[in-house]
């Protein structure tokens, strides 16, 4: 179910049933020579909506503009910064809890989103700790498809270490198999990039990461590897999924 | 051309032959019994993609939830304030000014963005203009969907006055086209909403439309009448799009 | 009765028979050959006052200083940006609404300000409904004098199309009438400036609007002009005033 | 001269000869039974007015709000919190540094102010110097009238210690003469207000000092003194100022 | 009894018996060819310190970063923007409150500092000013340890017109008293510093101030009169203190 | 070499052999039943001033208080905002990039900084970025010494299972070796407190914690052990130091 084709009288009456949510929220930036620029955004949206049609949870409008200043050295990467984001993700999440909304779940698809997200959650329930206000309802978690068990393994099995960590052959996989007309096929040189650290600026990033690839090789990838991650996304969601709203 | 399709070296090539780009907003609110919570991201979206593949234009990502804080008293409206929103569109503008884009033309399905997408433009001019810095290459430019001539013209033969100025049948029938799967087939009563004005806050806004439709009918919508709103839209945004980038 | 010439006391007897009060608000920027930089203040202000004197309607302090970005490129031109301006008017309004006015009628000169005055209202309203607060007793109205029915027909009938759409005719009559220190005999060249958009950068508009004048012709003001002006703007503030505090 | 009165021919014209401006600041906030709301804008912009025109320095737009949280239990105070002020100075500084004025002296009428005031200060010229930018060319100076050594010595002369420190005798003399229709015949009761800290929240600065006076007997008050009032600020506005321009 | 240094059990205890709190707050910035860096933090810490272990009044961690960006010419020196501070000291103020202490003191070494601090205080009780929250329970108070009297008084007696205004002989003897490690025996030249105003940019300053001194001889300072400035701060800071809770 | 200790030749003189500082960054909030408020400040700052003076690195002021939000419902736990800790890191950072500093190494004490920190990073780097500035120059890193090999090993072989994740032996006694003064013995009850996220508010937290600790027992503290703490800690950071500094 996603919010963006209800209607609110349908939210109204999933809100007597179920007081969760599912965010994605990935990134708009380069994905090496074969990935789409969307891949980040378009993995944990494909995975929250095939969990959210098969287990009923609401699954909320796609963040797909991410913290990606690293990457801005590639043409059409976008980012925004760490602050605005963080005063994105806390009038989302105020606007839900507004409605009732006591478990948001954020469906990741980007590594340099953690951090910030992260820190949104502080800012959020911050306010409310010095507010004195019984949060206790509130629940935020940041769940990243990219390092659950079920898909790592997989991830391991097909590629071994040609994974590498960024414009890897897993996430290229789900995005082509998400969106077919993204297929690329294009040769890698050398076949597995450099690995190094992202914690820089974009000039630093594209000087030590040429192509944009980070330790990959993602000419590994398939659609029909996409199939099996997404599979492997929805349970490791799945699963997480349960247990944050069964928990506290 | 999507830029969350493309790879970063298409956009490299892309950004050799033009210069601008099309970003579709809109809002995750209510749009009473029978339209979709996404119906203002949905109706840009749906027009930029087409106009995107037809002309060769780049399309960014949608900003799905844009400033509707008068619509909060119904579930599963999101908002976010005005000073996040110009922050988003900011770092989004600096971004693609930062890769060479020089005509940024947002296409706009929610009234309730349209003061602050225009803030937010001066906010971003206005720091260039205090630097000196000569912006003169970077154009931006707010296009609403739902103003467009053949729009309207359309709006009018099919509803007359029972269009009305929210949740009306034409963007309802544009958002069935889009998505299939937001049809619903809900009765009206009455059939014809109250009219008014939404500058208040959310609790005024419910009491003034109680079912959040503002002044329309939209059981008149249709998705065979949504596929000829796309086709005007197109059009209008096109005709728009053209004299903007072919302008000073 | 004008704000910072009452006693508190004043204010709060006046409260006990009104909620309303009149806010004026420009800018200090170019106004072409033969208008002051004041213009757009000036304006307001007089209307304003001369509104709240006859029909004793409280009037608060002008805000002189507005969105005025693209006019930098001529000396003395001053602008705020529009983050900055939220916030004014944010504190602004909430003062008063801590002393319990309901409806505060902002009461413009300046196009420019227009979509962040609308911004701030829904900034100040959105946290009101984000809440749950009923903040049905505040609202919040923008008024541009310069689009009042019975100045723009004064307009259309002194100067038809010579009115133009910046240092315009109208506007500077009305500054001269208000300050009459500010009348200029200057010449025109050429007669009628040219047109164009104004949603530019400060370095596009000097190039686009060379003596800072859009498509007016200002040498057809005149005081005594100014004179009706402020007639037809007060009676065109005062029905817009009364239809909102009487409304909802 | 005033700019708001100028044209920018005119502004053009002064910047060949001087660089610099004069801005008066105050506040609009409760003084007492029989002193005007705006006392604290009224007083020193009539100083800078006259000063400007005997002198031909040019006077910008009065900030007529300033810091006043404490005055919020009075009706019709209105205040800007600190960093919304810290935010229109920086704008107001930057946009004149824009045109090439490098000595920017405000002239204050509200004690309440001067802490921000000098945090704006520190936070422009930070600005530049984490720049490495050469900002030696940017001078900025708070003078606040009524600490100047003539008026000073009049106040002591005329009113001795019943001069106080709010709602004194010698600003509503000042404010009477400049705005003569803000003249109240009141009387104070007791005669002189008691003295106390203005440094805590509006609830408790209305429990220290009930009518709002702090230590002082504005029933002294004479718009005749007021003229006195103006001599001795312009004498010792323009003595601050010549130094200020001709220093470093 | 240091707030680092104690438990929570302990805070507790001493929140069911006392209210107040010492924040020692200083700057990380240049002090002249034989001061440290830390001069300005240090003084107010170890005054701090002993009377809370004199007199049994809890002193918070220190603000060891302030306002200088006038001294950013010369290496090491570090600078908050005015608007950070004003941040930093809003939370820990509400996380003070938030624990039910009623008096807060900054204990301030750094003139820089004084105006950044009086505007964070009305930053804080302004917002709750404007809650209309009886906020009277909240006082806030700045003392700076080289203003006061006793202090003064020694510094006059010791150094006479060579103590100067910026790494005076004062300072520097009780840091070197608080710090042992920090004494330097280094000639200057000329042996007084010249005075000025501190007003200013990083690069105006080290232009007014080649070494970083201000009007100062710091060659005069002594870690034996460091203990007798410790001696006289502390009494100053007492007395100070104590009139603080024992006020309103 | 503390830089709080140093004059500003000799920082000049650092940075003409080295680029690189450590700064110590922790939080003040509670530490279970006896270890101090400080803990997570004394730790890294311990580490720091050791490693300083046995190899030559400079070391910056100490961040004293953090992102704590979830200990404020126990007495004395101070906060940051997330969004005020970016901009003090942002002010930090900017200020040494200033001076020539290239690396700046964060050695942090708490675990719920590391988010915000790192944000803080991209903060810094993307406004770089954005300006298309080469900042490759400018390296941060984040390290955590209670995640360090060796210091991982010692508590492992130390306390097993009841080190814990939150007042945990290994930090209170390294507290303790670092301020004897704040040893304190408590007995725990139970031995080993319960296990748990922190995700949450302050309320929650509490709840689910009752006395602070998240499943440790700090009573198999002591300073000894804090003495072989500081040995590895010292080695762990040294290596992480050394290989950021001869990096990239």
């Amino acid at each position: 179910m996603r919010l963006q084709h209800a209607t609110w009288q349908e939210v109204e009456a999933y809100l007597e049933r179920a007081r969760g949510i599912i965010l994605p929220i990935g990134s708009t930036e380069q994905h090496g020579p074969n990935g789409p620029m969307g891949t980040d955004a378009l993995c944990p949206e494909t995975i929250a909506w095939t969990l959210g049609e098969r287990h009923g949870v609401l699954v909320g409008p796609t963040q797909a503009i991410g913290v990606a200043q690293h990457h801005l050295a590639f043409p059409g990467s976008l980012t925004l910064r760490p602050s605005t984001l963080v005063a994105v993700l806390r009038d989302t999440i105020e606007s839900l809890a507004h409605h009732g909304f006591t478990h948001v779940f954020f469906l990741n698809g980007h590594g340099g989103n953690i951090a910030t997200v992260n820190a949104a959650f502080a800012e959020v329930l911050g306010e409310r700790s010095l507010r004195r206000e019984v949060a206790g309802e509130l629940q935020l978690q940041l769940f990243n498809w990219f390092a659950g068990r079920r898909g790592r393994e997989l991830a391991e099995s097909l590629y071994g270490d040609a994974e590498g960590s960024h414009a890897t052959a897993s996430e290229v996989s789900l995005a082509w198999h998400a969106a077919p007309a993204t297929l690329r096929d294009v040769a890698m040189s050398p076949r597995r990039a450099p690995a190094g650290s992202a914690q820089c600026d974009a000039h630093t990033f594209r000087r030590r990461f040429p192509d944009g690839r980070m330790g990959s090789d993602p000419s590994l990838a398939s659609a029909e590897h996409g199939a099996r991650f997404l599979e492997a996304g929805v349970e490791d969601a799945w699963e997480a999924y349960r247990a944050f709203v069964e928990g506290a």
